[in-house]
């Protein structure tokens, strides 16, 4: 996608992500269990569980759990991972609200959660009883995952000072995302050049959420005191605007069989990108004519959208993206220079700051 | 509506309903400044301080509180009422939640959150987009409700200890009625006979989540011991589900100026009421065959409507719901005999046994 070389994750990163889909699966064996014995549908939790099986980057518990090592936390305590799981049982939350919200039918390359509950209708339901019935089933299932994510991390056996130096930062963390979200929807179906509009949601819904407060959850946990929660983000908040930049690149012109999302989604929803923005900024009347007449149009097809693209591409704005995406990994990576981390830490954050911004999915 | 005499209720209870209501208002109030600070859309805040500030029963914060007292707790300490003010944003989260997944019009005499958010929309937008959005901007608004629940409990200035003894209670609390809701949306559209199912959503969707559990939390905030959740409980699920069986009746033969919700939504969705599955195992074939085909129809107008309620009515279901709800006040009544609580919260409760119960609205 980038011409990046692909460098390779030290194995800490793939014992995390197979520790914390252990914890899930637990979990959620758990509750699906505790179901059945109240007569209660075990597809709910089932439906959960794969959801979290079916892969997604576990970047949030991978960053709580460096967080925890930067601030000078020894190894990897299962309390810890417990408490980095509850961060992707909230994602989950996250992605079936969100996808519901957008309409989408597909994410990791399966079906959504409400397409799919929508499918398992009885067939003698007419369509739109069963795509209402999934629609409201998912919205459930989401709220139990949000619900869910709370237990988990209650559950994980931090003592109460550990709790009481998370929870503010968790409580921040919620409030941040759910606003970038809000900011996202409202303004979706009208593309505007207001960058700074769009740069406003890539930092709460993604940055922030996605980088910045995972760290300095899994940071408190270890006792960080407030000045190392700003050095975290001197490095999370360039590292997450650019994660997002190559998000909205590989919504327009990734592989769907690599990012597992469709690529008309974005521009079916006339989602306000900063690509967008800069787009129509850097237009020429005609190319913003054209970006106006086809963004946001649920109708769109794959002939308007390369026509898109081609915009995109000649108004410069998307190699444009590709410099603050290269910009902003430098900075990020110039803020490990001075930070006190031990070695191993700061040598994991490069890495991500690698791989999180030269991904292909 | 029943011909139950209207019992005044004792003045502590008007005066924790004011309490409650000053709690949510000033929190609120923060989140709407905060939110403004960080350039954040105000209306989020507004409209869920709004939605609080147009009444409700407050019933779960009463219980709450009658719960600390009846467990030993002294007085209405400001930490009891803010972990009963939590159960109230709680509250917000699901009906702002149920009410997208029913589709309702109105709620407490007022346009439904998602209703509400549609029409302040752009005008420029057409309906399909501004509903859409109403949707997506209510389910955001319900997903901080929820999240902000927690805060509020969290800074309700608890031990650690009370907060240990409370939090799992929350979540199983959280999950029961989540749960209920579940059976509730998959089970409606199909009215059957199945009175145990019916039963099953009463239980869970109503008189653990609004009866047992916020007195079990109350409780457990004064140190109650198992054995007094056990008490409680005798008192609590006989009284919920008498509760939830006047809500069935209400909806149907309400009065929509006194409930504040239209009368036809639970017959156009063809919920899964003890009231209706009731009148289905009761009814002629003729009846039943008039019940099959007019429950779940939304077009249902007011003409049906009065067909299936004089089927109600003609099947003596509706009588067999009053023999009901007496039968489990009186179940409940008894209960309080033999319980070691002290006067007053005896009181109180046996008050709140008649007016959650012989209540129009």
């Amino acid at each position: 996608m980038t011409g990046t070389a692909v460098i390779a994750e030290p194995p800490q990163s793939a014992a995390i992500r197979r520790w914390v889909a252990t914890v899930l699966d637990d979990f959620l064996r758990c509750k699906t269990r505790a179901a059945m014995d109240l007569r209660m549908p075990a597809e709910v939790a089932w439906t959960l569980r794969d959801f979290l099986a079916a892969g997604g980057k576990r970047l949030r518990p991978l960053l709580c759990v460096i967080g925890w090592q930067a601030a000078g936390g020894h190894g990897t305590p299962a309390f810890v991972v417990k408490a980095a799981a509850s961060l992707e049982m909230f994602h989950a939350f996250a992605l079936i609200h969100d996808d519901v919200m957008d309409n989408s039918d597909s994410r990791r390359g399966a079906p959504t959660v409400h397409r799919r509950l929508a499918r398992h209708q009885d067939v003698s339901r007419n369509a739109p009883s069963a795509e209402r019935l999934g629609t409201s089933s998912a919205i459930l299932i989401g709220d139990l995952a949000l619900a869910w994510s709370d237990e988990l991390l209650h559950n994980a056996g931090l003592t109460s000072s550990q709790l009481a130096a998370v929870l503010p930062l968790l409580h921040v963390m919620r409030t941040e995302v759910m606003y970038g979200q809000y900011l996202d929807v409202t303004a979706a179906g009208r593309p505007t050049c207001d960058v700074d509009r769009a740069w406003q949601i890539v930092r709460y819904k993604t940055a922030k959420y996605t980088i910045e407060r995972p760290l300095h959850i899994g940071a408190a946990l270890a006792g960080a005191p407030p000045a190392m929660h700003e050095t975290l983000s001197a490095y999370a908040l360039p590292l997450g605007e650019a994660f997002q930049l190559r998000d909205d690149i590989l919504g327009v012109f990734g592989d769907p069989s690599t990012t597992g999302k469709p690529c008309l989604d974005d521009l079916r929803d006339g989602k306000n990108t900063v690509l967008i923005a800069l787009a129509l900024q850097r237009a020429t009347p005609g190319q913003r004519s054209t970006l106006q007449t086809l963004l946001g149009n649920p109708e769109l097809d794959g002939a308007g959208a390369d026509r898109i693209r081609q915009v995109l591409i000649s108004s410069g704005a998307r190699d444009e993206l590709e410099r603050m995406i290269n910009g902003r990994r430098a900075q990020a990576v110039r803020a490990l220079d001075a930070a006190p981390y031990p070695l191993a830490a700061t040598a994991a954050l490069r890495q991500l700051a690698h791989t999180a911004t030269a991904r292909t999915s």
